[in-house]
């Protein structure tokens, strides 16, 4: 992959015509509001612009992605955005994961996939990638686009939380409320809103709260009779897996989720020098340091000591 | 009480010594944020500077406040930050009720007890005003001052969320973090981690959630008893009260807390047209449209049925 400075990438959207801008599967606020925003700019210089994403587009976007109906055309430039890898493409996506022009990243670990590329892993979100080359290029930033990077930049950051968040991170957010952003009602609706169905599971998982380890380990379950009686859909459980590690004095947090047929899907979060993807990575799956999974197949019992075995020999420096 | 410009403060701080500092009970980030910034200032001055809170600091802000310790000495000057009304002092601060010389604040609701004040209800948090004040007086900001004033200006925002924040908000931070201010570990702390009683109080909060109005209003207690079985500290309720508002459909949330002989204090949230405010002045509290808070001094079920019945007013626009 040839590294592209934003200067190049600009002249070289100019140059060209009819873009087709992918989109990771399961695509979240980042690859949705990169891949929005620069389509809408792309249409606003008089090119032809569509996304794709293999995934349905939640409608929690909707308050920009329905501003940008595709149009469909024989694409001539093939973009990314937010796309670590061409394997996290999905669907119709995938006929193009060989033949990816340009790809427009923040992941460090960026496989090089596309024939150019501009990647800055220190960079805190892709939407944020995305104004720096607007900028570079003084392309007018419209409501429409200031809503889709405002969306990727705080859903990237936890909402301005993470170590990734620079100054120039809160600067660029201060330039798009300018430009029309509306963040306090972007902000609500990722941050500050949940379903009833939501609320209701969180109190029946916080009942099967447990710590062990001398409460270096805290673990929750979710059952499909809670799911059940809950009503929750699978977007109510995002953030779930998260809840036990933000304990005090919790070094790895496990939530087990029961599936079909005596299947137990583990998200394991870690902190400190704890390896989540070495505990998950037993039992066949993997993942990041802090961030892992895995899927256990046996009784419930049988299921949750095994796991609580393998964090506890992690615990202890023995695994 | 005379208002001031931020340069009439400024010439009355470099005027005088002997400083006390003033801080609403139950403190939260912004008014102890606030105040110890203001402390550390001015005796980097060259004056005396105390700071002095009824209730116990939380020891959650022990990274700025480990760093100031009181100096005691016979104040001159009164200053209070974040206090919207001489009522909201306590202990030993509330000796000093009647001769507050300056007050610097930004709840519009401010009921002008002290002799000269700067109050500004546009800006989002007491801390960011301070900043502001600072650059006035081109004041050097150090590190444990941009810790504080960020912890102020993040714990009153919801971390950046509110509609309150605007784009000079974000400018602010920015320049905090270029002074030194650690935003992700002061995130982490304020909206990321919990203790082990916090998650408990939850868990037996969510137990007693009910919906009225056909679900616009959400309903939560927290009792004495569940004080006392979870642990809980003052500082593990933060962020208690905003939860019922963060329920889809809810359009008043509210917060009922058993104090005590009898006193029941209430904190609302709301959204859309619904002014917390007025449904608090009801009852003789007050604060901000969104989010408000009064007392109410009967039996349980007589305090939750007069407040629910004043909701419904409000629902209904009879308020």
């Amino acid at each position: 992959m040839k590294a592209m400075t934003l200067e190049q990438i600009a002249a070289f959207l100019r140059e060209h015509d009819r873009y087709l801008i992918l989109m990771h599967k399961s695509p979240d606020g980042d690859a949705v509001g990169s891949g929005y925003a620069l389509c809408m700019a792309l249409r606003n210089m008089g090119k032809q612009a569509d996304t794709l994403c293999g995934d349905p587009i939640p409608s929690i976007y909707s308050y920009f992605t329905d501003k940008v109906p595709n149009e469909g055309f024989e694409p001539e430039c093939i973009i990314s955005v937010d796309l670590a890898t061409a394997s996290l493409l999905s669907g119709r996506a995938l006929e193009y994961q060989d033949r990816v022009d340009l790809c427009i990243d923040h992941h460090a670990s960026n496989t090089g996939y596309a024939k150019m590329g501009y990647v800055d892993g220190t960079i805190s979100s892709c939407a944020e990638i995305i104004k720096y080359l607007f900028d570079t290029m003084d392309i007018p930033v419209t409501r429409d686009m200031a809503n889709a990077i405002f969306t990727g930049m705080c859903t990237d950051t936890g909402c301005f939380k993470y170590s990734s968040v620079s100054p120039e991170t809160h600067r660029t957010a201060a330039d798009l409320m300018e430009k029309g952003a509306e963040s306090a009602f972007i902000c609500h609706l990722m941050f500050d809103s949940k379903s009833r169905s939501k609320i209701l599971l969180e109190k029946l998982v916080l009942e099967t709260l447990e710590y062990y380890g001398e409460g270096a380990i805290a673990f929750v379950m979710i059952t499909k009779a809670m799911v059940e009686q809950s009503g929750a859909q699978e977007s109510d459980m995002d953030g779930i897996a998260s809840m036990p590690r933000q304990i005090e004095g919790v070094r790895i947090g496990v939530t087990m989720k029961e599936k079909e047929q005596g299947e137990f899907r583990f998200s394991v979060r870690t902190s400190d020098d704890i390896d989540a993807s070495s505990i998950c990575r037993h039992f066949g799956g993997g993942g990041h340091k802090a961030a892992a999974g895995c899927s256990i197949h046996t009784s419930m019992p049988e299921a949750k000591s095994e796991m609580l075995r393998v964090c506890m020999e992690s615990l202890e420096g023995n695994l």
